[in-house]
């Protein structure tokens, strides 16, 4: 069995969440695993070792899982993007809309400046709309996205659409 | 200057934040300088890598940083303590008191078992009532708390007086 076929069989399938109806894919059987959760960062060093990076961008919270393990593995920086309200210092922010309703994220306005070389991470790739609102929270400082990465993919709800200006890589798609 | 030090001038003063008279202690800078983020997860490293840990809980949403990185780094598994509604699986839950109202925090059932080696970790120790939940939440599996550890503590909170009973570690002390 491959690394990746390895991890996929750790995710555990949970019907109607976080509502009737849809199928929420909990990583938390491979954070638990202390082989997999190494190899899942491990599989994403070796993608971006030679890249240098100078920041991985996650996304709140499941994002800063394996962002954070990343960031330390590659020796680089780390930038949390969170909901409203929840960083402390000066933000920029971007509204982006869900199924119903919007959502706002955040970063700091000091976090990147012009030239950086920045990989954005989150889990889950789905309909690409928190990862398309990151693209656009960091259009105008100028930096360069390396790359848009994921732990999954669900490949049935065409999130790499949204997404098609960037380069992207996912670890497990399904 | 030492490596603390170093730690130390990093951290950002926001006061105000999230209310009115709070000085919010802001570990961003640290995260971003990759130098000092690298140093932050080494250091807690040297403190447990001969303890045979098995888990790290890490408290959401800013525990998992530090959790991960340092999960990753002993090779052992990372297990996510969450707001309520937001683990997919089965939960056990604890409510606890704030300053005003109630918090609860909720882990997946099946997340440690009888005799696992745990080092609970989050970012900053102020009242201590957030790691007290956590012990409570643990204390019926059977689990062994090695240790508590904390970046930053909040000396004039005396939240080490709550956690009495059980070792605790802080990076910073403030």
């Amino acid at each position: 069995m491959t690394k990746t076929e390895n991890l996929k069989k750790l995710i555990r399938d949970i019907p109607d969440f976080p509502k009737k109806g849809i199928i929420f894919k909990d990583i938390t059987p491979i954070l638990k695993d202390k082989v997999a959760f190494k190899e899942a960062v491990d599989l994403l060093f070796e993608r971006y070792k030679d890249k240098n990076i100078d920041f991985i961008i996650s996304i709140e919270a499941r994002g800063f899982i394996l962002g954070s393990a990343l960031a330390y593995k590659l020796g680089c920086g780390m930038i949390p993007v969170r909901k409203k309200g929840k960083l402390p210092y000066k933000t920029r922010s971007v509204t982006y809309d869900l199924e119903y309703g919007t959502d706002t994220l955040e970063m700091h306005e000091d976090a990147v400046s012009k030239g950086d070389r920045v990989l954005i991470l989150d889990d889950l790739l789905a309909t690409g709309g928190t990862a398309k609102a990151v693209c656009d929270l960091v259009k105008d400082s100028g930096v360069v996205i390396v790359e848009i990465a994921f732990m999954i993919e669900l490949e049935f709800l065409k999130g790499r659409a949204k997404l098609k200006n960037h380069p992207i890589f996912t670890l497990l798609t399904l």
